[in-house]
């Protein structure tokens, strides 16, 4: 079997947890030799092609969600705000992505998105945060809005999400290493553990 | 606000991230200088009171337990069979812990009973198991399986599965460290910050 040849990391900036691997992901990549690829998908697509759930749908969980997430925040030392349009929509965001992916900024745009939703607590449905984003990682606003609403655009948001529930994910963030699927910031030590041995 | 003096452990045998937990917990409250307290409870019980339910009820994510469970064993380096009795009735086994609690035998009985269902795959609901189990821990079988259907013990642990749910638990393993609460098997590296922190 051919060693796979990249760490495929489907993301969705509403989800805090992939804001948290995020801040964690390249540096495991790099120290693993293997070349990072981020990959934008709806999470919301996930959820009901599975009949998976957001955590804060258990409402016991969603009140426990606010204090786990300060203590992976803390012990990254990465900043935390949890934003007041909370749970976000995510769909604009993701779009804007794949347009940055075409101008080879995609993970610059991930990272800037996930930091102003997570870090900043900004809501990343108001077109004046995802403009502003776009210009952070150097791309045209305008050009960039209106790129957005392209149905190629629209149409290779769904497929990576129907890929990534074709190949088993159930949640965010999910990581593949070829077949193997890692889901959750919590499995980053086994995704770590894996690639050191393969 | 006083020192919380011990590390309160929520565990349901049923739970394979609980065994993976039990493994670990130990050393960690002795690392920590804080006494360790077991707590049988039922997870069935908590999944009902909060609206939770078990991962493998989402079929994506239980293809993927299976391998997540194989990861954390191999990382912890501790056998894992699993069970052909999954999803196990566990509401014997807790009866019988806490029977065992009542002869200071309960930490020896949880690890044992843990060990067997999920370390060697059998099947914890039968009353063979169960005793041999309680034989293992220096306990009379006849005399636990006979105390195991008092109407006290019944009771006990319909209470510590309400207190667990009223103290926020929705999930196992939970830990407690006086109001902070953690759960899951993944949240031990932020249990221990927390510990080293306070």
């Amino acid at each position: 079997m051919p060693q796979p040849s990249s760490l495929e990391f489907f993301w969705d900036p509403a989800s805090p947890y992939t804001y948290l691997a995020a801040t964690r992901i390249e540096k495991l990549a790099e120290e693993s030799g293997i070349s990072l690829r981020w990959r934008p998908f709806l999470l919301g697509g996930v959820f009901k092609a599975t009949g998976n759930r957001a955590p804060a749908e258990v409402a016991a969980k969603g009140r426990y969600l606010f204090e786990d997430l300060q203590r992976w925040a803390s012990l990254y030392s990465v900043p935390l705000r949890f934003p007041d349009s909370f749970p976000a929509n995510s769909i604009q965001s993701l779009r804007a992505a794949l347009v940055a992916e075409e101008s080879d900024q995609g993970p610059a745009f991930a990272r800037a998105i996930m930091a102003a939703h997570w870090g900043e607590g900004r809501d990343i449905n108001d077109a004046a945060v995802l403009a502003e984003t776009a210009e952070s990682v150097g791309l045209e606003a305008d050009t960039v809005a209106q790129r957005m609403q392209a149905q190629e655009i629209k149409d290779q948001l769904r497929a990576n999400t129907d890929e990534a529930v074709a190949r088993g994910a159930f949640g965010a963030p999910t990581f593949f290493v070829g077949d193997a699927m890692f889901w959750g910031n919590d499995r980053l030590p086994l995704l770590k553990a894996y690639l050191q041995e393969s």
